[in-house]
């Protein structure tokens, strides 16, 4: 099997052609345990909310109509007949000509139509309270389903749940969500020179593995539950073995390939072989990430990554990322952080390609950090990084960029 | 005790003043652990990496002045003398006028000083390599120390470590790190007629618990831990004790105060009988979420949010999240996703305050949502938020507004 066979893709090809049917499994979650989780369907209200009318402020309920007019000159007149207590059906009802006294979030008597603020009032003789201005029907209050109506959707499907929204389910006692199980990506490092993390001394050629860490946290971030799969030799029938036990347990496979010509054409061979329809391309038009591989074998996803960390890792947040999302359901993933900013020097670049690179930022100034795609340090430096899009033969120095910000 | 005695802090006098001195303990986590968590002191290289001279490209180690002058229509031929294996020490060295076989990432040998990229060779004859074009010393190499210099700061204390700083960590062999805990945040309700979310049916006039829900939301968002400390009735002596246990099992209380005047003086009494120096502020420039109090009692912050659901979340945002941050050690929030939007319609504001509106967006286009602000909703149908600053009076319809999205 050659590599040329297969056809380079830009990352929008990738992202159109590499995006496999399924999502992961519904299970439901306690409320407590579902920021950021994707609902697997539209969460609907019940009953509306608040539920009942309710004052906005503290003030005195009455009838609208009782005020108009009103003024600092010339007052309203109304007999206090009551007060409502908070978190109770009040026991009295607003008729012409009298008032209830409202904490704000109390019940709306019966025969009230608004609330006039406090601030708007005097009580100077006991039992009376002295209206200064008029107040509109609903005035000062919230309708039974102002908040949401009965069938409302308090939640749609697909859209990761935010902080606010587990306000909304709590007030509707929903206490339980039905989302999306969290995409389950196994990682898999390759390469005869390659010793875990802990491996105190290293002998000369072997380097610790830096990839899976690091791609277990950009999985983390795209709400995915990583599963590390450890490490293999360059050798084909033990790397068949390893991706085969990778994909069984997992909804998305990642693989760095080995930096190496061999390397990659191994980890190839080894995805050929695995099933059905196998590799989709081999080459994005990317760089630094060029030597990708997208592959799908029976329906699960596999992506082998160059073997350089910073390649890896950018190539991941382009098209992993976007893929872990979509396995759980969201089609769209949250919003990055970015920045605009001005670029200190040229950064060139081939037309017909993406190119990412990694940027400092000082004071509102990009400075673009070069170095071999095999220093991961460049991407712990970096602020951000910024993209020279397909047909752009580069940037001039001065130029206004928008920056992606690590967070 | 009067609301009035206490002088209403703009959010920056607030986040300047409101700035406790402590911050939560160090703990060790591991590696897959430490995603957003923030070291508690730099963490620094005993070694170089990558340790070794190493090759960036597939090639031949050589010694670049055998290459000098070489090009296509005259090569340098060298001798082929051995290959260099990944991850092991190669048993060869190059001598004037011979070259070593190289994969990416593989050791240098002893005697060579660059790599030749194999697309730059012919190896026409068995044993011979004709060299296409010269290198430089030090090129297709980088240098022992080239990613890391051994003592460098491989993670900065203070920034909530990301996916690549993981991975330099892992390269670096450091498999734990020391970081702050996560600050743990208690989270009381007050109100009469405030109910747990599991309430199946709502007796006229209550209300499911709504924000201890957001708000542990928000806290894990800002990297805290939140501690349920449940509902109290609008009872001095209860919300006293309530308090007081609150403060005991955390790094900062937060208080949902309550709506009505009421409720919110007696939360004000209750922190400012809990210890020194006790209140900060109890109002804040900031719409919606002026009736918030700051406090600190002996040592540990106290946040007396708004009882409305919107109010609280936007001054959390504002005033919480940064705090929580910086109980964890970190003295910049990261950043928050945002976009540049067309505003559809006038927003007014007053100055000398800071006004939060929720956002929608259609298509580049800013639609302010407005709507009481005991609605829930409006934060759910959000996209973000834009912020009118203090010295402004409102912005026209057609401006050009910065919104911070929510993720």
């Amino acid at each position: 099997m050659s590599r040329e066979f297969f056809a380079t893709r830009t990352v929008a090809e990738a992202l159109v052609g590499f995006n496999p049917a399924l999502c992961t499994p519904a299970q439901t979650v306690p409320l407590a345990q579902a920021l950021g989780r994707v609902p697997a369907r539209d969460v609907v209200a019940s009953a509306p909310l608040p539920g009942f009318a309710r004052s906005t402020v503290d003030g005195y309920a009455v009838r609208a109509a009782d005020t108009y007019g009103a003024s600092e000159g010339l007052p309203s007149y109304l007999d206090v007949v009551g007060a409502v207590r908070m978190g109770a059906q009040p026991d009295v009802t607003v008729a012409a000509g009298t008032a209830v006294e409202m904490p704000t979030g109390g019940v709306l008597p019966v025969g009230a139509d608004a609330v006039v603020m406090v601030e708007y009032t005097n009580e100077t003789m006991p039992g009376t309270v002295e209206v200064l201005r008029p107040v509109a029907p609903g005035g000062g209050v919230v309708a039974a389903d102002d908040d949401v109506t009965a069938g409302a959707v308090l939640v749609p499907a697909g859209r990761p749940l935010r902080a606010a929204d587990l306000g909304l389910l709590a007030a509707a006692g929903v206490i339980e969500v039905v989302v999306h199980a969290r995409p389950r990506v196994a990682i898999l490092s390759t390469g005869d020179e390659v010793v875990p993390p802990a491996t105190v001394a290293l002998h000369p050629g072997q380097v610790r593995d830096a990839i899976a860490s690091a791609l277990a946290g950009l999985v983390l971030d795209a709400g995915g539950s990583p599963v590390p799969c450890g490490i293999v030799p360059d050798d084909p029938p033990a790397l068949r073995c390893a991706l085969q036990a990778a994909r069984a347990q997992a909804d998305l496979v990642v693989i760095s390939a080995g930096s190496s010509v061999g390397a990659r054409d191994s980890t190839a061979e080894a995805v050929a072989t695995l099933g059905k329809p196998g590799i989709l391309c081999h080459g994005l038009a990317v760089k630094p990430g060029k030597p990708t591989l997208l592959a799908e074998c029976d329906g699960v996803p596999v992506i082998g990554l160059p073997g350089n960390p910073l390649s890896a890792l950018v190539v991941f947040r382009l098209v992993g990322a976007p893929l872990v999302w979509r396995l759980a359901g969201c089609a769209t993933p949250p919003p990055e952080p970015s920045v605009t900013a001005t670029l200190t020097r040229e950064v060139p670049s081939e037309a017909g390609r993406r190119d990412v690179v990694q940027v400092r930022l000082v004071g509102g100034r990009a400075e673009p950090l070069f170095g071999a795609s095999a220093l991961l340090s460049v991407l712990t430096r970096a602020d951000g990084y910024l993209v020279v899009p397909e047909p752009a033969t580069g940037l001039d120095a001065g130029a206004h960029v928008s920056v992606t910000l690590y967070r």
